[in-house]
Order: C-alpha cells, then sequence, then structure tokens
C-alpha cells in the first residue's frame, strides 16, 4: 500500500477503458480493425469480451488507444463467454435478432436437416459478417453467419 | 353425428397433415417451393405456422400434397406467431443460432449503430436464406438475413 | 492520480445529477421541453436513458441544469435501451400499463389485422403524447401511441 | 348419449365457436359493433373473453352469426381476465406494444406524476381506441388509452 | 472534495438513518403517528419508502428523530412502488398474507363480483388497518383492507 | 362398458358442477351460505376447492344445487390447496389484492412485530369477512382477515 | 467525519465478525450453546441471522468471541427470515434435504392428515434437532423436526 | 376394437385407481403398511408413485383393494421421481416443510459439517418416520429424517 | 372412418409401444443392442427419442419387439431435441449428473483450455459410455464422455 | 483500526489473488497438481472454491505462488458448493456438458437401473477424470465421471 506500483487493472476494466479511449478518440470498429489486420465483427466482439486476444493484438490495441501495453495479458484469457443473464434482450436492436429466432428458427432447422443431413451448424468454427445493401425502398443491414456443418456422429475410439 | 358434414381442421391440425403428407411423399421444401413459385425459407416458416398463406398458395398446397382443398381458408389467417415458450431452445441445432446471439449480440448492436445509426434491422420488410458453401475443410451452412434498416425517428403527427 | 483532472462520470451518473438538479431547481420536463424544443415524452424517455441525445441538446441540458457542458458526448451514444428487468413492474402506476395490455393485447392484435393487413405498429418509427383529457366525472390521463404500420414483406434482394 | 339434450358449451367453447362463425361470414369486428351498437375495441376484448357480455348483447351476437341463443348465459359472467401466461409475449404485432412499455413505462410514470400529482391511471375506468392516421410517410396506427386520474388517497372510514 | 458541502444523503440512505434513529430511540410506529398526527400504517409504508410524504411531515419526522431536516425534500418525490424483487416472500412473517391469496384469492373475486358487480377493490383509494383482537384462545391479528369498489366501465369521451 | 354404472365424477367434475348449476338456478353464495348454515367466505373457497367438505354438508350442497348426493365423498378429502401456479395473477381484481401486499407488506410486518412480538398471523387458525361499507364517494370494499397470533417459540420436548 | 465515532456495525456485519472470531477460536456451536445455554440449531440459526436474540444472550455472545457488547441491541430485531432467494440450492448438503421434500412431501402431507387431520405441522411452534445415530453400515445424520399440529379452524369473532 | 382385451393401465392410471379403492374401503396407509408387512412412510411414497414397489407387493397392494393382480408389473419400473415441476409449494401443509429449509437449512449445514465433517445426509440409503408426540399445549407432528452420512470422498481407482 | 386404414401412431406413440413391448419381454438395452449391433448408449438415446433411426435399424427394432414394421419411417425424421423443460431434474438418479456440472464445469473449462486450448468438447461428435467398475468398497457407475475439440476459429471464406 | 495489521482476505479473495498469480506465473494446473501431489481435476475445483482444502496444502499452495501462507485457515472451511446461480449456463465450452445432460441423460438413467438397480451414481464418492484421446480425424476431449453405486435403501434402525 506504500508501495507506487499502481494495480493492473481487471479484463472488464480494461475493455471499459479501451471503449471510452475509442470514443474519444472517434474512431470506428471499422477504422480499428484495419489498422490492426483483424475482421471487423470479430474484433468487435472481442472488445465485448466474448474473445481472447492474442498478446500481440492486445498490445497493439492497448497502444493505439493510448493505453498501457504492459495491461496486454489481462486480455488473453479464454473468457466465460455469453452477453445476456435474462433473455429476451430488452433493447429492440437486439430484440429483432432475436425476434427473427422466434419466429424462422424452427424453419432454418428443417432446412438445415434437408440440405444437409442431421448436424448442426457450428457457431465455434464460425464467422460473421455485417454490411449495407442498397435498396431503392430504404437500405438493409445484412448479416450473414456461416458455420461448418457438424453431422451428428457416434464417434468409436481409435483403435 | 349423423350428418356426412366434417369438422373443418383447425389451422394446427390442417398443418400437421400437410407435414405428414410431405415426408410421406418425400416432397423437399425446395421442390415445394418450386412448384409454387414462393421462397424455400418463407414457405419452411408458413407450414411451421408463423405466416399467412394467400388463399391461392393454401389451396395449391393442399391439393399438391393430396388434402382437401376447401380447407385453404384456414390457413389464410394472420397467425400468432413466435416459436418457443421457454428459452433457450433445448435442441442442439435450434441452440447454436442462439448461441451466436450470445456471444456475438452486442457486437452487431454496436457495428449497427456505427454503419447505420440509431435504429434497427428489421424483422418485418426482411428476408432470410441459407444455402451450402462447399469448403475444403467441411462445406459451411450459410445464413443471411436482411432486414430493412429502421432509423429511430420520432415522428410528428401530420399537420 | 497526482493530476486535477476529474473523472468524466459514466452516463448513468450524469443522468442521477440532471435528475437531481432539476428537482432542485423544480423544473417540470414540460418547462425544460419548451426552453430546449423538444418533445416532452421524448425528452422524459432521454433523460430515463433510453435514448441517445444531439450534442448540443445535452450541452444545453447540462448548462441549464447547473452542470459542466463538456460532459455532453456521455449522452450521446446509442444506450442499451429497456427500463426493466423483470416484469411486471411492482409500480401501480407503471402496473396499469401493463394491465392494459394483458387485457387488451390481443384485442389489438385483430383490430390492427382487420384494419391495416398483416404487419406492426412500429415501435421506432413512433410517437407518444400524454394529455389531460377534462371530464365531469374525473380528469382523464390520456396516452397516444402512433407507430408507423409496417406490413410483413419478404424483400427480395435488388438485382 | 341417446338422448338428444346438447351440453352447453362452455364459455372458451362458446367464444371459438363465434370467431369461426364470424371468420367464414367475413364480418369485421367493425360491422359487428355498429350491428350490436357496441364499440369496436371493446367488443373485440369481450370476444376474446376479457369481459363479461350483457345477456341481450349476448343473444344478439349468437343469433347474428347463427349460434343458439339460448347459450348466451355462458358469456354474461365475470371472466378470470389476462391474456398472457407468460411475458414477453412472442408475437411481433403484440411484442411491439410491450416494447413501448419497455422504453417508455418510467417517461410515462414521471409525466403522469408531473401533470396529476401522486397517482395512477386506471384501467377500469378506461377506454381504448385504435385508428388509421394517413401519413405521407406511411399510414399510422394509433392507439389512444383513456383512464381515469386516480389519485393516492388513504381514505378514512365515514364517521 | 475541498468544500466542506455533505452531500445530500439518497431517499434510501435518510429511510435507513431514520429507522436507525428510531430504533435507538425506541419509538414506537403508534408513538411517532399519534406524535406527528398521521396514520400508524400509512406511516409505516411511507418509512418503508412506499410513499411521498409532504414536506412538512418529512421535516417535522426529521427533526423528532435528530436528523437534519434540510434533507426533508428528497422524501417528497413519488416514489417506484413495490417491496418484492421476487415471489414468494420468503419471510414466514409476510408468507402466510401471501397464503391467504394463494387459498381464498379466487373466493374472494367471486364475492366482490357477487356483492358489488364487475369490479375492483381499489387499491389506491383505500385505507389499511391492523389491530389486536383478544380472544380467549390467543389473541387475533386483525387486518382490513378497505378499498373504493370501482366498476368496469368503458368511458366515452365527453362531447 | 356395456354395465350401466357411471363413474364417479373426480372432485374438480363435481366443483364444475356445482358451479354451473348455481350459475343456472341464480343461487348466490349468501344464500346458500345461508340455507346451509355456512360462513359466505369459507364456503366460497370450499367450493373453489381450497376446503374438505363435512359430509353432510356436501350432500346438502349437491341435494340443494339437484345433483347426486351420492358422490359427497368425493368432497370430503383433504385436498392439496393453492389457487394459482404462477403469480402475480393476471386478473385486475385479483392483482389488486397482490398490489396491497406489494406496496403494505413490510409495513405490515413491522406493525406485528411492534404491537405483538417476533411471530405471525396464523392463516390456518383464521377468519376472512367482506362487506360493503357505504361511503358518500362511493362504497367500500372492506376486506378483514384475522388470525391467531402465533409467536416464535422453540418447543422443548414435554419430560 | 472528524469525530472518533465509530458507526455501529451492521446485523449482517455482526453476524460475520461473530463468524469469523467463533472460527479463530475453533469454538464449535455444540461448545458456544452449552455457554450460553441456549439449543445448538436455534443458536446455529440465530448466528445465521433468522432469529432476534435476547439482548443479554447477544451480550454474552459478543463478549465470549472478543467484540464489544456494545454492539448487541443490532442483533435483538426480527430479521426478514429466509436463507434463499433462488431455489433449489445449489449446495449438494443442503440439496439434500430439499430432495426429501420431492421426493417424500406429499407422502408426510396425506400421513399428517391422516393421522391429525386437516391441518399442518407448525414451523413456528417448533423445535429441529440434528444428532449423529451409530450405525455398523456407517453413521447416520439424523434430524428431527418437531412442530405444534394446528388444525385448520375457522375463527368465529368472540361475542 | 374388436377384440376383448382391456389395455394395461399405465403407472399413474394404477395409482390413481388404487388410491380410489383405498379411500373407498377407508383403508389407512397405517392398516395397509401392518397388511403388508411394509413401513408406512415409505409406503406412502410407493403409492405417490416415488418408488418402485417389488412384485410380490404390487399384486397383493391391488388384490386387497379389489383391483387385478395382473397389472402388478406396471408398479415394479423405477420411476421418474420428484413431486414439484414448480416450487416452492402451494399447499400450506407442504409449505411449512419447506419454511423449515428456508429457514434453518444452513444451520442445518452448519451442524452437519461440526458434526460430522465435509459431507452430506444421504436422501438414497434414508429413513423418514412421523409421529404424533404428546403435549400438553397441543400435540406435536414429529418428523424424523436419517440418512447415512457420506464423507466427500475423491475416489482412486482401485489398481 | 368407415375404411379399415389404421392411422399411422405418431413418434412419441410409437416410443412408447416400443419401450412397453421391451419392459414385457423383458428385453434390456444391452441384449437389444447386441441383437441389432448397435451402441447401448446410443440406442438409449434413440429409444428415447433423441435420434434418427436409419430406417433399417427402425424396422428391425419393431419386429423384434413385435410391432408392425411399416410403422418404421416414423421413427426416421430428426427429432427436435431436449429431454428436459425445466431444469434442474428432479429425479435423484438424473440431479447427480446435474450436481457434478454445478460443482465441477467451471474446473472442466479451466482443464479443457489448459490442455486445448480455446474451444470446447462437440457434443455432436460424440460418444457417450457407461460401464460397472468393480471396486471393494462398493462398484462404481463409470460415464465416459468423449467428445471431438473444436477450436474456436474465425473462418474466411474460400477464395 | 490504529494498528497496522492487515484484514486477513476473504475466501474470494484469496482464490482471485492465488488465480491471478498461477496466471501471472503461468503455471498449469497440471504442474501445480504434480507440485503438490494432488489431483488436477481435485484441485481446479478446490481453487474454484468448491473443496475445502488441507490446512498444509492451502500453506503450500500459498506459498508456492508467493502469498502468505498465514491466509492459508481461510480456505480450509466447507464452502456453499454450487458454481451457477442460474442455467443453463451461457459459455459454449460449458454449455456442451449440459447439452449431453439434455439429449443423453434420461438414457444414461435407464443405463444406471438396467446395470445396477434402483439407485444412483454418488457425486460425493466420485472421482473426475479428463485427458485428450489422440484421434485422426481430431484429437477427443474425453471426461471420466466414476461415482459408488448407491442402491436406494430404507434404512430401518439399528435395535
Amino acid at each position: 500500500m506504500t508501495t507506487t506500483t499502481v494495480p493492473t487493472p481487471t479484463r472488464p476494466e480494461l475493455l471499459a477503458q479501451l471503449a471510452a479511449a475509442r470514443h474519444e478518440r472517434r474512431l470506428t470498429l471499422a477504422e480499428l480493425a484495419a489498422q490492426t489486420g483483424t475482421d471487423r465483427v470479430w474484433l468487435a466482439a472481442a472488445l465485448d469480451g466474448q474473445h481472447p486476444m492474442p498478446l500481440a493484438l492486445a498490445q497493439t490495441l492497448l497502444r493505439t488507444l493510448g493505453l498501457d501495453p504492459a495491461h496486454a495479458p489481462a486480455l488473453t484469457g479464454v473468457p466465460m463467454r455469453g452477453a445476456f443473464q435474462t433473455l429476451p434482450p430488452t433493447d429492440p436492436t437486439l430484440y429483432r435478432l432475436y425476434e427473427v429466432l422466434q419466429v424462422y428458427g424452427p424453419a432454418l432447422k428443417t432446412l438445415i436437416h434437408e440440405e444437409f443431413g442431421d448436424g448442426i451448424m457450428s457457431a465455434i468454427n464460425f464467422r460473421l459478417e455485417l454490411h449495407r445493401e442498397p435498396h431503392p425502398d430504404g437500405d438493409r443491414v445484412v448479416i450473414t453467419m456461416a458455420g461448418k456443418y457438424l453431422p451428428y456422429h457416434w464417434a468409436s475410439p481409435e483403435p
């Protein structure tokens, strides 16, 4: 307590500092992704605390946003993932994504099985994209989920 | 009971009969959509009871699947939408869609606001696609959501 | 820590300070809305943290209520909306609004579909009003919701 | 089973028969309200089982829709009100009404207290209206709630 | 931080200080109600944060209990009412009140409708009493709820 | 199936038949209580299935309402009590009783302890009354709960 | 802030200090109960915050455990009882008690009614014991609940 | 449908028939346990569907209560145990057992660990007793749980 | 109704018939798995409705258990998986599996990441085994889960 | 307060310090288990706060990780076990374990009863292992649960 060492901030504290610094410098996620050679959606999730960051990336991000790169290790552990404690989300922008699942979920399940067989779309071996689609009646938000198809497989041990 | 009138089946009963008949005739949703000039995903949702059907389409579907087209009006009312009473869904194929929302939901919200401003992706003026993307490491399930961007707007009454 | 800079208050802290200052100065929302040229209901929601504020408005509000206008940027981001974690609300004034939905919700759905077709009343392109209606048996609280009708539309991509 | 007495249908059964008959005869709620001199919104709620019907009205409705008016008494008891067991509602048309409460509920509470004092808007001495407001950018669904203001009052017994 | 102004305590802080001071001075709610000319039950609820207090009463209470009457305004706003987040309450004294509702709720509803018609007992225009009823087998806790009967009324706007 | 014995109706079936017969004969609970020498509130709860009935009373009720008194034993067992599976109740008449608990519950607990000490109001050794209190501003629904005070007592075994 | 008075610790703080001091001094609840002439189970519950303590006992406990007996009054108020917010408990030792209720609850209800009639085992006029029963296959944990039988009684007011 | 074979009743149907027959013959569980040489509490749970019955016992019970002993095998499978879907139970007799856990659960955990060490009271190797304890102030319901103490043990595989 | 066609039983009905027939013939899952060349655990899950069956296997199972092999197609569709609507399970045998997750879940997560990196154990490319491990202190139930390790991978589209 | 003694950290604080120190020194659980002669899975759970630690082990761990061994007693009490307040877990690595229970739980129950009889796999007399199984299609995560089989036994008291 008498030493001058500053305690390492926790991961949530660091993420809050990164968000505040990004907001202050008016740096978009697109710009930050371009500067760091990462994917914009992946980076948004990582800055939301949903992915561990490689050490070098964490250092770059901290430096770019004027924070101490020595704190980078706190961003490299595998986090406890999951954004919501209670569901459905109350925020309207988030709720519409949830509503798509409520209205179209079983239809997607039926079509995955018709197109691929008994299995799932992986959310682990996965990418997610978002872009703007111009449209005369008003531009579209287009979200693309792409996950490896994993067939149900009862795997015998190797002999 | 002595008259010969058969009670009109309810919408859920009709949808179950349509599903059974489609299964029996081994007709895929893709084939049925092609035969009726509808979108495969929309049709899957409509056959799940999430959309009203135009009368002519309902008649065609009933006829194609060997059922009485006179029951078509029961499929034309606006349904009470929503597939799940309790969430998250227990089925693994459905759960992965939900997990995407848990892990990437706030990232998508941030990017929608960065790209478009304060608003939402409509789930009403909307389309949804699913296709197979070949990949050397295993094919991908690709799901595309496209909804009109709706900016938050405090709308004054017209004078 | 040795510098004299005061940390920027967070959005919730600023909103609490604004509420306390407004209470202390006995400024009504109606007066504040008139002074800032905003709608009284919209402003009430914005001061509850449900809407981002334009920068100039945030500066004016802070200045009017004796706070530092330099904090205005903290009020301009798009918030995570939604007032209640658990529902129904326990407060009687709020509960009656919820009870209206419990008793009349399906009736409103039926009438929206009868009057407009298959679609929704937008809560995004929307306005909300509250006024006092004099009545010999006791004045009425009148709440008017007006949202753009959005028909369900399966939107093809533009070619 | 050999006697000819038909058991009186229960209230839910009668309401379902009335809904089916109305659908079959393509009678709108507006037309039915005009024919019976009732309010369209009140009637929609009553046919949803949320209000008791006066005996004469119940008889008229049954007769108009080709059902046996002798069943009218089953529609006259005070019902157990409340449309939803679990909330929020999954149907998008209903959900938007709920979202209005999530986003604007506390703002309405603040304004009711500012305009009227410590009290509530009654949902018992109440009326609800719905109409179409033409608008160049797309017509509006306008919903008006009007409830008697009830001030909190600690009522002493009369001497 | 260098000035000597003490921050105004929040309402919850003030209520906790009032409770502690009352406990320390061994002042019962009955005595405090007698001294301030208020109803004992109403006062208990107000000191639990469920009612706004008139300014003069708040000043008197603070002064009587040795606290600074300058804090009185913090007790005068309309609170967000409702004591429990989760239900049923776990405390046995509270649970028995809840059990009465579980066992006798529908009976009370039936009798209110039989005695008064279709309506409710107001919990807004309302009083609540508690007294001790001597009884040879053990004294009774007697709780009396008295609320204005409010008939369901579909209120037309005044012309 | 070829014999003519009719299966004894279950308790819920009998209670439904009693309710329908009472409704048909327009017998109020007050009248039925007077005819059978029982308390009106107790009888309402018993007919709601919350209390076992003495055999003679069950026979009288069945006979009075035109049903077979041989079914009386089915009404004499101790029931699984409790009216609601989910809470709070959605019905407005019931909800107001629940709201009283939300707003005044802790006040009642405090006053029970102040008046009696550490204990509860029994809901087992208990009576409940409902009556109409005339009032110039509108009659009151008055509900009186009276339960034996039970002090917390750590009871040693008798030697 | 410039005076040297130390704020009285709250009840939860005092209970935590008592627990820590007991742990540090390696005093068992059995020893503490013997020293204070109280029942071991009752004392365990009181130290868990579930019972008010007589003033003299609170003073003795504080003194015995090296704490300031002047804080004793904070332990004498009637607490808000109830150990769990969410149920079932996740701790395995606690869960087994809950599992007994899941598997044997209705059996106990049936036997209470068979043995005693329509009523309950009081949890207020009650004692609870725990002891070790030696057994060749492994000693038993024996828990004994003993509560006064309270018959359902509709108690008329005394004339 | 033309053959005369009667379908074997399901376990729930058989248990309901056994309960009805026992009620009709006014046979207590104590008598039935004495006649079949079983424990009264165990038998009550088995007749509630919480335990499999040995074949001979099932046959004896069916014969004693006038039912077809050929149905005995349906009572011998291991059931899905657990009486309540939602908790706490609403029935007051059951609720008091649950309240004991709410008020005294952590005290019991502390005492089990003090008396035995880190482990649990088994609810599998277990017995439960209920008896009446005469007492001048009113007889006691005494419930005794006795379960084998199981210490936490990290069990290495046998070499 | 005059034709002699018997309606195809639904999947749940067929599964119930298979379970009853297996129980009647006293065929263990181990025997049935051996006869059909399937894995015992996989077969148990398939007969619980959690997996689609290959047509030939469904026919063999139906034939082996004396049912009509023509119903086999009803067992071949991909089911909506998930055994429990509410959790945790009340059955003690199932609950212990859940308790393992409560006590050891985060430990397993930490060790998976330590041993493999950021990823999951697949429950799709997966096998599950159960066997008896003899042990002098009492035999062990040994359950082995083996799932393919899937590393988190942000998968770029193939060029 | 005037002495310089540092307050003993609480168990959660100590566990957080141990985790941070282990992370900083890049010590794996496997290494720490090897150094302390403990099982890797047991140690992971103990460091997650799910098990009490023997005093000597706690001292060793604190010393090894550069913390003060005097704090060891805080790690030796029996904890309140259970990692999750709400379920299912949102983290994908944890969720897959939960999904195994959703899909295979009843199958495991059936097989435990078939293999062992009516009873459970103990989660108290238990061990858990995790290892990597090499496999040409991708290595497997193998998790082995081994718990003593406990037969349901209605245990008479010893005479």
